[in-house]
């Protein structure tokens, strides 16, 4: 297992820079004075594609050789990395092909799509996933980019905090949702080397809350389809994202549907701002816990905006 | 009638930077590409109190001696300008009073509230609005802060345009959202002046065309209640704002409701940005209008972000 280094990063941001939007960094009087924190949050539903996942899927695809950027990409995936391999591949002009399950949103079917990627049916099973999977690499040759686990991936998304740390300065702590625990790698990895003192939490729904229990357990605790409205957080850890998280996150934090959806409203009311639930669950746990993060500098990483807009979650609960 | 001039805007802006956001200029590939434009949109759904009517207001407020002060402001507004009121006045520590119809959604009176302004209730017509809002003024002594017929609100709002051009040089046009005029005057007194060969485009929807009518027959005309969902473009243009409107406005575009919900759902999708309907209507004009904008390099005033996030346009089309 190759760990990746700052170097790594370095060589991820020159690289990708002309394919991602340097996100701005927002700030808000409201969430300032509510908290009592100075909150820096940083945009990730601006970027490319819609999301953070632009950054690690970018830096995959233009680090291909020749030979193999002709035989393309492959990954599964029904939520926003998929859409940004697409994105990426396009951009470079190679084949992506994402494996969805047949049952998948047509939106989401449709946007990989747009971008120029090829979508392939599997059942909604894991068996089925696989094999169709297997079945498109076998013929085709693609490169398989995980979503996470994947060390290109993982340098690729630590452009995010390195922006974050290099527009604002030092932080006393970032906080990032966990799902795969990419986004949260990445940072762990930038802010190891750039800002050594920088806590790093991670916030989870209660309901999808294996990254907790593992890091309670000091092992990786996978959970079988979870049900959250934070759809982008349902993934377990790996290898790689483990070594990452179990080394540097100071806490995992967690919080109920309720409080996710409170905490998006609420950021999409005072902010002004369109963004997907899973990027409302660290603001859920700033407002659940604010003896840890009052008087302190926060990075707030605001993950992705691809939301279904004629199905937000306010309507139903 | 004094006509405000460019040293005026020079001079409101030194006033109120401490006050308002600088915002941000956002583009995007995906209008880029489908209007074949060069787009850059001023995002004052981000400014302080969610609207750029926090421009004109602090300007108002933040000129009057403390002797006027003491007694406070008053306007009629049940929309941005009464909530940008309220929060200018509060960060002067001073009062302000908004009398606004009975009638008016309590969400609206509770953010005047917020920012620390007095809602003082009228009966849902215009000689009850006046004839309150003349004795609100008799017993304080507030000083009246028209909506938009004011050359003070005026120099404040053309603070926006000036920014724009500050922050992305010549634009062949700028098109903002017409109601009262207040930021289409204020964009033709900057752009006047700093970029003087700059077209000023103005927006308005179909259902309440006064200032296109107006335009065209080289007069006011104003209309009694006109339905429309940009709520914020009701109301007719006063003497001031038909000043510049009939001097530099190029041309008036209408749209339909259809095309505002629209375009304002393509924006929300595509931009990730929370904003009112009146903003979506200059973006609608684009849209429907491709011969007039493609190949140019044109600013688009993003007017406010104030939108009831329970009542989505697109959920009762």
């Amino acid at each position: 297992m190759y760990i990746p280094t700052f170097d790594d990063v370095i060589a991820a941001h020159e690289r990708i820079h002309p394919y991602i939007h340097r996100t701005p960094v927002l700030t808000s009087t409201y969430f300032n004075e509510r908290t009592g924190a100075e909150l820096y949050f940083k945009c990730e539903n601006f970027q490319k594609a819609g999301a953070f996942k632009a950054r690690g899927a970018s830096n995959a695809v233009f680090g291909l050789n020749d030979q193999q950027a002709a035989k393309g990409v492959a990954t599964h995936s029904s939520g926003n990395h998929g859409l940004s391999l697409s994105y990426a591949a396009g951009r470079r002009g190679i084949k992506a092909t994402v494996v969805m399950p047949r049952t998948a949103p047509e939106a989401k079917k449709q946007a990989v799509r747009g971008y120029g990627g090829t979508v392939v049916e599997c059942e909604p099973s894991t068996s089925s996933r696989e094999s169709v999977f297997a079945e498109v690499v076998a013929q085709s040759g693609a490169d398989f980019i995980h979503p996470y686990n994947d060390h290109r991936v993982i340098a690729g998304q630590a452009t995010c905090a390195k922006e974050l740390f290099e527009d604002v300065g030092a932080l006393d702590a970032v906080i990032a949702p966990i799902g795969g625990g990419g986004m949260i790698s990445g940072s762990c990895l930038s802010l190891s080397h750039m800002a050594s003192r920088t806590k790093i939490y991670a916030a989870e729904p209660k309901n999808a809350d294996d990254a907790c229990r593992s890091l309670a357990a000091g092992h990786i605790i996978a959970d079988d389809a979870p049900e959250t409205v934070a759809d982008g957080l349902k993934v377990p850890l790996k290898e790689l994202t483990w070594h990452f998280v179990s080394n540097h996150v100071t806490d995992i934090l967690t919080v109920t549907e309720e409080e996710i959806v409170d905490a998006m409203f609420l950021t999409w009311q005072r902010m002004k701002i369109v963004m997907e639930p899973s990027s409302a669950v660290p603001i859920a746990a700033i407002l659940k816990n604010p003896a840890v993060f009052a008087g302190k500098r926060i990075g707030v990483i605001i993950t992705g905006g691809n939301v279904d807009l004629k199905k937000l979650p306010w309507f139903s609960a």
